[in-house]
């Protein structure tokens, strides 16, 4: 391999593709990224076995060729040297590095040795927006459990039908539900697939990098997904298992309805969990007739803090106790000036909503004392 | 105690004294922080029994007393409140706390089990500006010596005369010394003092939230040191112990004397050093005759980097192995354009200095390979 590039250029393909990479002991090679040239262009692939990427970035090439080399030097490296034109040769098993006035060597293994990476070659299912698709994930991906006792859970649920498509996360304490509208789908039937944790994080990251406006495009095929732009591939497996039928929980009738000011709101169950107990408790105490929550906590050797909200209160008085955690979390996804909080009784699961878009519901369990 | 005052001042009192406090299991009085109503304004006090930190604040004073708070719990209360006032109440060994809506009680504990916090009387040696003090000490502070098999160099010496006070600090494999010059000093008698690195840390903290132009007191007493503004003190113990004589390390003449674009220098070691092997070594080969200077470093596993470093270089030609970190610490706290770097054979230390700027030197150790 022989070739030239800009520092700027491959900086940022390092950057996309090497998040994924760690230190593995077990299997070495893992640490490396393959680098070939490929119709013009230099190509950069890493992969943990369950997740790989693939970018290609411009290149002039004098030379075509391929090698691994050690990911975290190569981009250490490539970060600091100065933003001009970087000469990159191939001798061997090394890779010759030259750059204004640095000369590098670094010693790399045969490209024969990096795994083989998958190749998905069917039709694109579904085509998103890249922030439109970032933001969804981004509300729902930290509400996946993070135990390996259900697997089917441990990854982000996604419902793909002609008109919209849903993500869908719990670790069975709280629930988000988050669908983005879609049209001119190409979907035929319906497709539920889970993404793992890990597959969902990394995309976001590689969403974080692109064009706001950049077109994804995601296909399905057995027991893997691809995310594809034009000069981005992210190929995962998928979670086996079915999914909790999760839709009961989410209620439509309540027997209380609170509207609420959301950072009014956000902020009194900050204060308030300072004083909760162990188990994060936290007391909400609905008086419909004063228009107004009484909020709640005490823990018997620290002290105790209550605050009144007012609000839009209508339906039954009641009490409910939660993990202030998980209300907080629902709430710090929300990004509405008034939130919803429906009720029904205090043994049965409570749903927060953003006043005015459809798009997001939160399900939180109740703490039963 | 029954007092009103406002939150932004509360919050930013409790954030001055409060970051000595960490977990003491043995003595939990010292997680608590000192309130006390003295001269018509609220004081604080927080102590580890190595520092002490007082700062008083202005308060609506209904009623004297005092009482101890557990500190992380009352900051992040007080931090989290609305930006109005506040009424603070004590009954028995509880604080009571009301702000707009929130209505709290912390449990504290009987200032009487409060640790005495010791009282320097002295007139003030020395009145320097809180920006030039904080900046100074920054300079040298992390050089110090972590370890504690030698304390006396697990301080900062601080030399104080009637035109300069001198900071020094080093692990033996490096020093820095500052100098700030001193006008009008009321100083007889020369004071040497060594500073414990704790203190020095947490002084350029509070340093950072003083007024730039706000005049430092510093008194020091037997075997205690006080730093002083109207509204703060901070006293702390000192080390005892004699201060390695490090005067004649620091040669005026030189064999081979370089200077060199400091950015660029810093730059060319970063990345050479990403090539160093486990003892951090890189190689800088001095070529008079051509103005360069050839920094080298390689491990026999990653690869090898070279890079050619143009500059003023005069003196015999020769090589010198140093520690990649020493030599980056050194670089990274000088701010001039140009560094003088004086050298006198390849087993003696090096010497590092801002071009234009005598008030600061580093000492660096070589490698003997």
């Amino acid at each position: 391999m022989e070739i030239f590039c800009l520092q700027e250029n491959f900086k940022k393909s390092l950057n996309i593709i090497s998040n994924i990479i760690g230190k593995n002991l077990n299997l070495p090679i893992l640490n490396n990224i393959l680098l070939t040239i490929e119709k013009k262009r230099l190509r950069l692939i890493s992969t943990d076995l369950e997740i790989a990427i693939t970018h290609w970035t411009s290149a002039k090439v004098k030379k075509e060729g391929e090698i691994t080399i050690p990911a975290k030097l190569l981009s250490d490296l490539i970060n600091n040297l100065p933003n001009k034109k970087i000469e990159i040769k191939t001798k061997g098993d090394s890779l010759y590095i030259k750059c204004e006035n640095f000369k590098s060597m670094i010693k790399g293994v045969d490209s024969k040795e990096f795994p083989i990476i998958p190749k998905i070659k069917g039709e694109s299912i579904v085509n998103v927006g890249a922030s439109k698709l970032k933001q969804a994930l981004g509300q729902v991906v930290n509400f996946t459990s993070l135990s390996d006792i259900r697997p089917e859970i441990s990854g982000v649920l996604s419902k793909i039908n002609s008109k919209e498509i849903k993500f869908i996360a719990t670790d069975s304490f709280r629930l988000g539900e988050k669908t983005i509208s879609l049209k001119g789908n190409k979907i035929k039937t319906k497709k539920s697939v889970i993404i793992p944790f890990k597959t969902v994080q990394e995309l976001i990251r590689i969403l974080g990098e692109q064009d706001k406006e950049e077109i994804i495009e995601i296909i399905i095929e057995q027991n893997q997904i691809l995310f594809k732009t034009p000069d981005t591939q992210l190929i995962s497996r998928i979670i086996e298992g079915n999914y909790p039928n999760y839709e009961q929980l989410i209620s439509k009738q309540f027997e209380t309805t609170l509207i609420l000011d959301k950072d009014e709101f956000l902020n009194t169950v900050r204060v308030t969990s300072l004083f909760s107990s162990k188990i994060n408790d936290i007391r909400l105490k609905v008086v419909s007739k004063k228009s107004l929550v009484e909020i709640f906590a005490q823990d018997m050797e620290i002290g105790e803090n209550v605050s009144e909200l007012k609000g839009e209160i209508k339906g039954k008085e009641m009490e409910i106790v939660f993990n202030h955690k998980y209300l907080l979390d629902g709430l710090n996804n929300i990004d509405s000036n008034k939130v919803m909080l429906g009720l029904n009784g205090e043994t049965n699961p409570g749903i927060l909503k953003p006043v005015g878009d459809p798009s997001f519901i939160y399900v939180i369990m109740p703490i039963k004392l």
